[in-house]
């Protein structure tokens, strides 16, 4: 492993995603991606008895099939990280408990796919491990209710709020294989332009996408169009419209043809009543681990910049009036 | 770097703690090693508004006093790994918000000073990164706060339970340099024997450090005996006598000549009315920061083994009646 630049760090040996999986709830099911997840639960609860529980569920089920995937028991595994957006990441604790692998708890908000996976990746091309796991999760009930309103309130959402995912996405990273290859990864910097609206979540987390993806294309001397696919998450509508027009800023153009996020993917944001989009650890992770890593190992993407983006707040930040400040871990991903 | 048996992860070429630094409160001041710590600050709100913005500060003087001893600047470090115990994580965002580096979240309750030296040593070590911070805070009036009740009603506490620690560890971590060596670590799995009393921590957690001792041991075909302190945080007098009895059990004497726990050390539990000792991510990395870390750079010690533990729990699931798995982070550090 080297350093590229001020800021990316380049795998010499490549870590191989040899499995990945997502499984959601029923509305991201009815969704345009519909097709790609491994599982669509039904039950929202998915049998637990609790929201929270239910969160863990979707993961462990997440885990479980990717494991399958890359024939490995999830027991075998090196070492797993994980995180979500439930108070003290509860969401992975419960989930993964049974397991019984080494663990280290992540909290990166909704950029917590990008960041488990690219750890993995380090502590796979370094050898401290051999076959790590990567995973999230989140679940708009569980959210609802700890970020912002009982569901039972029934509040109304303004224009530019987001629709939490329910849903999670794993993956399982190892030296060998076949499958995706994560080439090389670059740690965000928190960017904070002091939006305290926390139900515009897409323009909190829009700068620190730019940020993340100029150090990138300096540190690499690449340009958007080097790439097949620039993928962020979840910005949603706004944050995307805004991240074109501060990349544009900066020289960079990013088209329609080449970037895409993933919160704008997985709903229909016309037909499914989700404000600007999706949102969530588990929006990031369902469309990575359930379209785009398929994709990209069935050949229809060569090179992708998967640069998860995540708002570092808490509700008590946001009742003491902090603003918001953003943060975008990236992934390189290779065929 | 290579793996070490099941578990554990050697350092070929160890990384160097070039610099590190405790910022505590008043009564860990007052405490018995008191005089170890770098800066005891009697205004526990650090002169900012609330206690989360306190302990923030605690965490961000932390890190300054660290990488000055190291002789580096907070925004020249090519990461730094963090994570506390308020929700979202918001004691090391905000902490760490100005100093612009790129940043790792983390989530292991009160394991998080060996979670996170153990990541920016593998880091480091890996060519990853050169220079990386690894830091932690906890403040007991924002744990009493988020976790308790609020400290206006004066709660009885019950007789097992531990004193949130207000303070903040850190460590600066290079692949050169003079200082204590990381030469190897052992990220811990979840262990849940069912505790489910919140106000009995050391109970709970005790387990999960007996697991990573163990199987450390029998990875790297060694013994109590051939290191000169085993030290655990934060289980406190209660966890310390069970990790004892749960060990001895295993066939391992941890006599209290070479083993004791950073919940039992910072505070005199006789006469300081902190229920069975400290605990709270800060009680670990103060401890490990302020007194260990310079006892190994003077020569006291040679070879030491820092097993912190965490209890992955959170007051949803508790209050959902969920037992309370511990974790155990393992890092081996040499002379």
């Amino acid at each position: 492993m080297r350093r590229m630049g001020r800021y990316s760090i380049l795998l010499e040996a490549p870590a191989v995603v040899t499995g990945c999986a997502a499984v959601v709830g029923q509305k991201e099911g009815e969704g345009p991606l519909g097709r790609c997840f491994d599982e669509v639960l039904k039950d929202s609860k998915a049998g637990a008895e609790t929201w929270e529980q239910a969160e863990s569920m979707f993961l462990n089920k997440a885990i479980l099939l990717a494991a399958q995937k890359a024939a490995v028991k999830p027991e075998d595994l090196d070492l797993i990280f994980s995180g979500d957006l439930l108070n003290q990441c509860i969401g992975s604790t419960f989930g993964l408990r049974e397991f019984n692998t080494p663990f280290v708890g992540l909290f990166g908000a909704c950029s917590t796919m990008a960041l488990s996976l690219a750890l993995a990746s380090v502590a796979v091309a370094s050898g401290a491990a051999n076959t790590v796991g990567a995973a999230t999760s989140s679940h708009f009930c569980s959210a609802e209710r700890q970020f912002r309103l009982p569901l039972e309130y029934g509040g109304v959402r303004p224009p530019t709020s987001q629709w939490t995912v329910t849903g999670s996405g794993a993956a399982i990273v190892a030296s060998g294989g076949a499958g995706p290859k994560v080439t090389a990864v670059h740690f965000g910097r928190m960017v904070d332009l002091q939006i305290k609206d926390a139900n515009n979540m897409g323009a909190a987390m829009a700068p620190s996408a730019c940020d993340t993806l100029k150090s990138w294309f300096d540190d690499t001397a690449t340009k958007p169009s080097d790439y097949d696919l620039i993928l962020t998450g979840d910005l949603g509508d706004v944050g995307r419209a805004l991240l074109k027009q501060l990349m544009q800023a900066e020289g960079f153009t990013l088209s329609d043809q080449l970037y895409n996020d993933c919160g704008s993917m997985i709903f229909d944001v016309r037909t499914q009543d989700v404000g600007v989009g999706g949102s969530g650890c588990g929006c990031s992770g369902s469309v990575l681990c359930g379209s785009i890593l398929p994709q990209i190992s069935a050949g229809t993407y060569k090179r992708v910049l998967f640069c998860a983006t995540g708002a570092l707040m808490s509700t008590t930040s946001s009742q003491q009036g902090e603003s918001i400040p953003g943060i975008c871990h990236l992934v390189e991903l290779m065929a």
